[in-house]
């Protein structure tokens, strides 16, 4: 297992993500409902709606990479006000982490990573990805997915994992 | 990043996870209601409840050590019926996860994973980890945590990720 999988399967679990927002789409359009209601739900009043989340799993998996790699990572201005939006979001982000190569990582072990509300405080860049980046992406990736499913999108396990590489 | 880091990741997620019960033992207690209640809410009404979630999380990490390392699992029963009987079925898996060393992990890239409703077909160890075991594992830990803060647990993002490894 290396880093440059993982980051892969950020970006396979990003598709994924976009499939839940076309199914939710569907939905909402077969209930007669207008679908970019489902962009301001929320689990609980004081939790993030739908939009931030998949803003927050992009970003997750939009800066593990960069950070990894000791690169720049292009911004985004949290805009997105329909579902539409959001999957565009959620391909530019697929996109940028297709841009990556296994050697992009090679130096990984090396790196640190500090970020400002941490005080001066440092993370090595793996620490970094185990221990925030890639609990964080998960996070905000399976809150997308209860979000949708509380509100009775059809999506399940298979729409969550993809398609696994059997042999 | 090694498999055994996130091996230790996922025993870590797992300590964090018994926390979020222990918080949502006292939230019952202080709004007088059972606190057994919570072990059947769920989010939808054909998704697992609370109980079943805990018990994938905790299988999940499980089995991706024991086939990481090519050993046998030990067996629960799933027959937890409150929240002190999810804590120690996570406490038993903890200590489980506490047992492997690196070394356990040296030969992972060597070997297969099969399981029997994948009609034969196989896929590598650490594919099936980052592809399977991983994303599962999340699921259910972030479905658990999901349920109590849409119950009305104080649950936050320190709670989720504990103590990161600064310097």
């Amino acid at each position: 297992m290396t880093l440059y999988a993982t980051i892969l399967q950020m970006k396979k679990l990003l598709s994924n993500l976009d499939g839940w927002l076309v199914k939710a789409h569907a939905h909402a359009e077969a209930r007669k409902f207008d679908p970019n209601v489902l962009v301001q739900c929320r689990l609980a009043p004081d939790m993030f709606p739908l939009s931030r989340q998949v803003q927050a799993a992009c970003d997750a998996a939009k800066f593990a990479a960069a950070r990894l790699a000791g690169k720049e990572a292009p911004s985004h201005t949290d805009d997105e006000k329909t579902l539409d939006d959001l999957r565009k979001r959620v391909a530019a982000v697929v996109a940028y982490l297709g841009g990556f190569k296994a050697s992009d990582f090679d130096g990984a072990d090396e790196r640190t990573v500090s970020l400002p509300r941490w005080e001066g405080k440092s993370m090595t860049a793996t620490g970094y990805f185990t221990e925030h980046a890639m609990p964080n992406f998960f996070f905000h990736l399976t809150m997308t997915y209860a979000l949708l499913r509380h509100n009775g999108i059809d999506v399940g396990k298979r729409d969550y994992l993809g398609q696994l590489t059997m042999r």
